[in-house]
């Protein structure tokens, strides 16, 4: 028996996200499928992060287990013979046997892309969130920095979820104009459900002058999720890099 | 009666080209109807670039004429509520009654991305053609260089063609490293068929150490299409800018 790491990127546009459910194809049910044809065994593979519906990633983790003799590094090769084209395995590597990709220490990046001109642009649509309002960067970068650091996100985390502590670590959010878009980087070990959404939400409404880069450290003392802004469109995310520390 | 001319961008990935055609949906077809349809009139644009099936545009142009008295500027806004995500209108302005597309000077940029890495990734598959081959980007350039000038494209022109003259100018081809992507921008007034698509096809080659960037010359002598590479895929090649001089 061996536990088998896989980096797996995905285009969420056709997936009703990570994780298995009775309705509607997700990307945790695609891979279990794939890999149970291919090695003719049960396979259930255990995901490090559970993206929603519409969010990508050019790199999430699966594990799996199989008394089968296939060298790790044959897995991208035939699983990809075996997968659509909107789901793809980047990298497979032998890992411990107790190897959890939720139990460890971790960090992830994820990014957000705002297409900020007059009109939609078709190319960006299914990776950018469109948006024509004018958007204050400096503002942006004011308010991101007081993410940073060890807080408590309750108040970011979406109302419904039961987590035993919202408290997070987040090392690093970046607000970066790129041509049109705008680009907002998060690194952090862990996040709570919907967390860099609803960040995104709020840097959103300091960006339009709706709020003011000084109210985050209020928001997080609040600690309840209608303190904060919106939550963002699924599409603009992207899972873009998972480090196991 | 006026002349209008919009700036369209499209996801060429749904499309059959540019021209109608009468099986297929096609860009010129659906802006015809969306046009009519809001216009009350029929409406038959003239398109200034006929692109290939699955090619992409940020900016193609069109004008129509119309009797209404619907100011230019409020054309993206009426069309695009009228049009599917993957067109759309970025700008709209009257032009002279006489002014037409094909036959004024005018300057086309193309660009070309090829994604370039060990395994296709989901998120580029739309717009960036996969290979895993290495390139030589040092020797593309040298080959790309020896297309910039007026020559005789005829080697770089789809066998099936007839055209007047197949002597076209090229001002520009840059090859470029961005990440994993390898990006071609060929700059031109004007282009033959499947010109820029067999640039690439052929400075691929040469990438791959198939060719020799200094055949290049004796390619264009040949004039034929057969003495140069293949038609690189649809899916990597973007219209990304017209300008008219």
């Amino acid at each position: 028996m061996k536990r088998i790491m896989l980096t797996v990127a995905y285009d969420g546009t056709n997936y009703h996200g990570w994780q298995i459910q009775k309705n509607g194809e997700t990307i945790e049910g695609i891979l279990n499928r794939c890999l149970s044809e291919l090695l003719q065994e049960k396979i259930e593979v255990i995901g490090a992060s559970r993206t929603d519906s519409g969010v990508h990633a050019l790199g999430n983790v699966a594990v799996f287990d199989t008394d089968r003799r296939i060298p790790a590094e044959k897995f991208p090769y035939a699983l990809n013979a075996r997968l659509p084209e909107d789901v793809k395995i980047q990298d497979a590597r032998e890992v411990a046997p107790d190897f959890h990709p939720r139990h460890c220490e971790s960090r992830k990046t994820y990014e957000y892309r705002i297409y900020n001109a007059p009109f939609p642009m078709p190319v960006k649509r299914l990776y950018s969130y469109f948006s024509y309002t004018p958007y204050n960067i400096e503002a942006m970068r004011e308010a991101a920095a007081y993410f940073v650091g060890i807080h408590d996100f309750k108040s970011f985390c979406s109302a419904d979820t039961q987590v035993e502590s919202t408290v997070r670590q987040v090392d690093e959010v970046l607000v970066e104009k790129q041509e049109d878009e705008i680009v907002i980087r998060v690194t952090g070990r862990g996040f709570l459900y919907n967390m860099v959404r609803i960040m995104v939400g709020t840097l959103m409404e300091v960006g339009r002058g709706h709020r003011l880069p000084e109210e985050i450290p209020q928001i997080l003392e609040a600690k309840e999720r209608k303190a904060a802004g919106p939550t963002a469109p699924a599409c603009g995310l992207t899972l873009i890099k998972y480090e196991f520390l």
